[in-house]
């Protein structure tokens, strides 16, 4: 055995490893991306929280760098029409007096997949796009389509991956409970059902019949190898590639990543994410009914973790990453993608 | 490849498959044991809710029956001197008359490991015994190493494999989050953090050298083979077993099982035990604090449990089952012990 064993996934898409590099807002842009298609990866870029002018600066310098299928990553959340924050800021306010903080203007928030998005996809044609929280509408839906763009989207459950080949995606991310960032649930949604990736993704596999994309606490050859034995065609990997050099976490802010145990929180934007613990998930708890529905939550936290950030502070917010940090290599991400596909075969084929 | 890419469980335990039949109280006896034993299994008996006559009734059928491994497996909480269950009561209240029942005589409880089974394990020599939450005192574990059997115990974080590795067990289960049945967690106990087993296992594997089990959402050949590559020497299956004609559950229960989704209770026992749901849970809610702590919590619950059950109403109860419950094949114990082996050795070697 000297290949994957199952290529669906790379000859979909085209890239060299079965490695999705994921979207993170905040901890991996241009240079992230870059790094990782140079590795072989799909490289990723998280488009929720940028502005078109953005993306297609973003877009223009990955294509002037490095060749490689690209994807880019949109949120499908309905946007709430009021959330009344009074109670969250109440909450927060005895932090905004420690960090000698006025009531700042509200930090950008996570948007859904609109018209001016899908105009940038238009233009710039990636060669994949992806969609966490279900599917935009219809209309636009079709318009992505059309630009001969392959589409990815995240179920958490068997119900939702159903759900996502039923609308034509070309291949579905099983997002498991050991993943960092935010949970893509967007069908019900009791948080106590949450389903780990062992047992997730060979229902998912079962159940649908296109190429699966196994994601949630792997973080070395060993995972990867693992993934393709329940049935995937691709992994994807956020928390890491947080610890290369080009990701935009500063340096102190990787190793409380590798030692603190991680939890699901919804301080951070009012939406459950899997985070590391920090002193303010210990002090108010990870789980509070003040916060208004995600992203609006984190207009009152945001700047707090922004202010932290900046004071090099790592202890106080959720730094979100998934239960594999610890096993992280420290690698530039070309070379952590090379040794992460070379490690999977490795192993797959007996020879580890 | 034509054989596991680890055979340092099966040599240790002289088993032929590295498969543990996992001990479930209430779902599996003897029956259950001796079949997988025959596929090539380690067979186990779960003696928490035993007499000393019971278990060496039951052992005395396995050795009957059929030769090879067996392990017996204990508890090692410590017993809370005296629970207040008034309030438990009271919630349950409305269910007692519900099912027309009187205040019951308590049902039996799960006993932690004492000088009485610590007898019969010197009596009747079982090659292997398993501990969930923790380990026996010093004293009692000595004589049980005396015996010559081999001691495995479950771990659900890192920190836990390190505790049971330094203390000289010959194995460890890894338990992740998806498992059915009650979380060992034994040092400290966060819920919130708990890991799911893509996560868990390889960090385990890295931080101790004994041979680590897998177990967790593991319930077919794929299971198996992912689980090797991520370092396991052996797997541990329970949900898997719970559909073979040889375990005690009525055939109603097993439909349940594959239909509904599981979660973390703690209204079965007073501890953590993952289940499926059921109209209780869905009444009064997964988390009760009015439950006095494990196993008392089980003392007023119990009984509404197993007069459902004597009635055919499996919707009733939380049946405690693991989260690949839809994956498992209803075949006999000793057939599917086999079907696992070949399935994840054929996976394994790329034939499948």
């Amino acid at each position: 055995m000297v290949d994957w064993p199952n290529r669906r996934f790379v000859e979909m898409i085209g890239c060299e490893h079965p490695i999705v590099q994921a979207p993170m807002a905040n901890a991996g842009g241009a240079d992230l991306c870059i790094a990782s298609i140079e590795g072989g990866a799909l490289g990723s870029l998280p488009c929720a929280m940028l502005t078109s002018d953005q993306m297609r600066e973003q877009v223009a310098e990955v294509r002037s760098r490095v060749a490689g299928p690209l994807n880019l990553n949109f949120f499908c959340h309905r946007m709430p029409e009021q959330a009344d924050d009074t109670a969250w800021r109440a909450l927060l306010q005895p932090y905004y007096e420690e960090f000698g903080l006025e009531t700042p203007p509200p930090p950008p928030l996570r948007l859904p997949f609109d018209e001016a998005a899908c105009a940038v996809v238009e233009q710039e044609k990636p060669e994949v796009v992806s969609f966490h929280f279900g599917l935009p509408e219809q209309p636009l839906l079709e318009r992505v389509r059309a630009t001969g763009a392959l589409g990815l989207a995240t179920a958490t459950t068997v119900q939702e991956a159903r759900w996502l080949a039923g609308r034509g995606v070309d291949a579905i991310i099983a997002q498991g409970f050991e993943a960092g960032g935010h949970t893509g649930r967007f069908l019900g949604g009791d948080r106590a059902e949450a389903i780990g990736l062992f047992a997730l993704l060979p229902q998912i596999v079962d159940a649908v019949s296109v190429p699966v994309i196994a994601a949630g606490g792997i973080a070395d050859g060993r995972g990867i190898a693992a993934a393709f034995m329940l049935g995937a065609s691709a992994v994807q990997m956020g928390t890491a590639y947080l610890s290369c050099p080009e990701s935009l976490l500063p340096d102190g802010a990787r190793a409380v990543l590798a030692s603190r145990p991680t939890l699901m929180t919804n301080i951070y934007s009012g939406g459950l994410a899997r985070a590391v613990r920090g002193r303010l998930i210990d002090e108010i708890g990870p789980i509070r009914t003040e916060a208004p529905p995600y992203p609006m939550g984190g207009g009152a936290s945001g700047p707090l973790f922004r202010t932290a950030l900046q004071r090099g502070d790592f202890d106080f917010m959720p730094m979100l990453a998934g239960q594999a940090a610890p096993l992280g290599a420290a690698l530039p991400a070309a070379e952590l993608t090379r040794k992460l596909a070379a490690d999977a075969l490795a192993i797959l084929a007996g020879r580890a």
